[in-house]
């Protein structure tokens, strides 16, 4: 409605400003950049990396961490199969509004199921979903065990733990893996790199 | 731990990009600008013209929309007053990641209960909740009636409807107000107008 002459029925939808003009004041790309792995494989790490280094170029991302959308968003969810589901569609939703919104969205969450992560995958148009896997042996991730949950979970204290008695689903056509080189694992600012590099060959770091 | 002469036990934390360094980069502060009022009150005009007028100004801002979320992360919740509440909880939550991420985020809904309301004004800290309500009168938005949903609702087609048989509880303390001047309604740009002088008095179109 638009009637001249009778100012109480005007009302019009101005056009909203969308993705590309968004990126076009941020130059850069929207995207997901979605990290999984065992507990202690050192997504957090990555995450926090990757935002500094992204940060030292004048880029805006923004990391969502499956354990602290669990204080929020999340709080209603437990970690049956159908809650990790619900979980994980919740944060790639919320991540699809971000990457919408021009940042680079970087998740980091264990999402142990193959079939979760790709649901995530098709919400995202135009393969803006990076899917960066973090190849560490349990081994290894155990005896890091930062949060001490390895050992709970031996102990039989918490059930359904990821890489003991839940399994990890490898992705199978992820767009990045991250492991260790000789038996040396990368340094965070190597990870970050290397995530970095990748972002800057596809064209994200710039809005065309 | 970060033990040298061992890489594959190095596992050290990178302090993640905050808050402050995200609104350093955008130059201005991360804040919610809750548009609520009835359907037809012109939330999403606002918003719309909102956002579009910050954005002349170089200013990030995203439309977290009522009626498009329930499309995606909220597709799972119906209208039943639990479901609405959990709506409005779940938008709360992603709006206040969006203002944490350093943007101006314009949630637009309806969001009828000022129990709702103030719970997601409570999730923001430092006063980052600016309210703004539609108070236009009822005849008006039913005179509008662009989705036609209020003759659906007069009709009995639609139940529970907002302003027709489920109450739309005003404000008590809202920031802002937009209403009709001498029976005159304000223009979208009008509109935006007012809110930006608020947010520019306020200094979040500023990092400091």
């Amino acid at each position: 409605m638009s009637t001249v002459g009778n100012a109480t029925n005007i009302f019009w939808q101005e056009l909203p400003v969308g993705k590309l003009e968004r990126q076009k004041l941020l130059n850069q790309k929207g995207c997901v950049v979605w990290i999984t792995g065992l507990s202690g494989s050192g997504k957090s790490t990555l995450a926090s990396s990757l935002s500094r280094e992204l940060y030292t170029r004048g880029k805006l991302s923004y990391v969502l961490d499956g354990d602290n959308l669990r204080h929020g968003l999340n709080k209603d969810l437990g970690f049956k199969a159908e809650d990790r589901t619900e979980n994980i569609r919740r944060v790639g939703e919320v991540a699809k509004l971000f990457a919408d919104a021009g940042l680079i969205c970087i998740a980091s969450l264990i999402s142990p199921y193959r079939k979760d992560r790709d649901a995530c995958r098709e919400m995202l148009p135009d393969n803006n979903f990076i899917e960066v896997y973090m190849n560490m042996p349990l081994e290894l991730c155990e005896e890091r065990d930062a949060k001490g949950l390895y050992k709970l979970a031996r102990a039989g204290k918490i059930k359904g733990f990821t890489g003991i008695d839940d399994p990890y689903e490898p992705p199978l056509n992820c767009e990045m893996e991250i492991n260790e080189k000789d038996g040396v694992c990368p340094t965070p600012g190597d990870m970050a790199g290397e995530v970095v590099s990748y972002l800057e060959e596809k064209g994200y770091l710039h809005d065309q």
